[in-house]
């Protein structure tokens, strides 16, 4: 199977733990080389945050059960890469 | 015939298998050195996702039945670059 | 004859034969090192599609009748790069 | 645990310290290599500045207590990279 | 006098002859290293293109006598650069 | 203390002396290795320019005072990074 | 007195001389290693350009006769940048 080199997660999470200590206890997760987490919107219950992981192979279910452990879930995967090279994707001409 | 270096697939697939799934078993489509796959919209039963794939000369017949197999369609082919040389397009002054 | 070493053509393309085998087709034309195509927009009848090319020395005449020989019309040449030099054209202080 | 590799901070500080005291302050803080704050909005009593730290390894609490001494608080951490790698996150084409 | 390096004139030309010659014949003027023409409008007459000089000192004269000998006219110099080093210019904060 | 090593100030000057004379005057100021100003906008009185200073361990101080002395006055600090690396803040997800 | 390394100046010139030959006598002031003049609006009298100069130490008086000569004049300097090392100044978080 070819290895998951880039993963984009949209997550839902309740404000305890804080941000910090969620990432950085994703970011313990096997195969993880780095993650960056950002804040996007955030109400009284839960905040919405973009998860972008980078690893030579990335475990996305041991990811997602690191998420929940934390009291998170995910609430979609929006961008997967994966194979021996890395391709960035961009807009075509139709939607530049 | 001048290698497919580079392809840009508009594909609609159902919710099961997930975005990771289908870009693991769309990925290992021989020619295939990497590919990644955005979630651009969905609804109740589909995704529609962009998958862009990279390689040394990619078989889109192989691509097609990958994504098919696995219960999606391509909607179109949005951006093909073939040659020696993998050429980027931009927007010419006229569009700017 | 200074050299044509890049040229973006504005091309309208029956939906037969599709973009990729219309696109690697187009790419055996004499001279061709590379050629990306973008879809641009479709309807019933046709695409308009966005052809660059890149080479060291492009024959347009040869590259029209590719494309007509495929049911394909050049609908507009867009732009020109010759010479040497390969120019990168930019948008000047007046319109950026 | 991941090394904490860059942090983003909204800050609400009042007027004193000024901005450049309070950064350089701040910038004592143990394993932060640097500091860049930006003001973004200030009324009459506070300023709201976005403060982004890199590190080695950078140890939120006590950057958190140097902005509590110097009379700020943290409004909320907007990213958190962390890991080996530090991952650059950017708009999906869902977004772009 | 200092060399002429890049210049960007606007051109008002026929269909005939075709974009591509008519860059191709302005591209053999004498100290032109390269040329990129920009399609940017047309109606039934004319087109309007945008055409960009390098080289290492040219001569406009001779580039206009050029456009003038294929039925051309320059409407405007958009943009000239000049001297031992080619300076890009940048809108400043002001415009930014 | 950890350097200062880029400031972005806001200021308002009269319009005499001019920004050329103003900019090199203030540009003496010890441990200044360069100064960019750009004019954002102007009354008949004043003149608002923001000033971009790089330096090894700037004195914002002997900063302020050279602004001064011109007739000039800081009217905000916008920026202010410091430390061993100079952290280049870019806008998140959130506001991207 | 630190060096001026780039200047921006906004000019009204008259349409006589013509852009390319205003650029190429003021290019002549010493110290001037290259300039980049771009149109931004013209009308019956008058062209507006911004010139861009480039080089170790640029004499803005010399620089001013020169345009003066040529019956022009400066409407604003709109950027100096001065010092050892030419600071790149862009949009801080507040603007961008």
């Amino acid at each position: 199977m070819p290895p998951v080199r880039r993963l984009v997660v949209d997550v839902l999470k309740p404000h305890e733990p804080p941000l910090l200590e969620f990432t950085t206890s994703v970011a313990e997760t096997e195969h993880v080389d780095g993650v960056t987490s950002s804040l996007i919107e955030l109400d009284q219950e839960v905040q919405n945050v973009k998860l972008t992981f980078e690893g030579t192979d990335l475990d996305f279910e041991a990811v997602e059960d690191a998420i929940e452990n934390l009291g998170g879930s995910v609430h979609s995967v929006d961008q997967v890469a994966c194979g021996e090279q890395v391709v960035t994707d961009r807009r075509t001409l139709q939607d530049a």
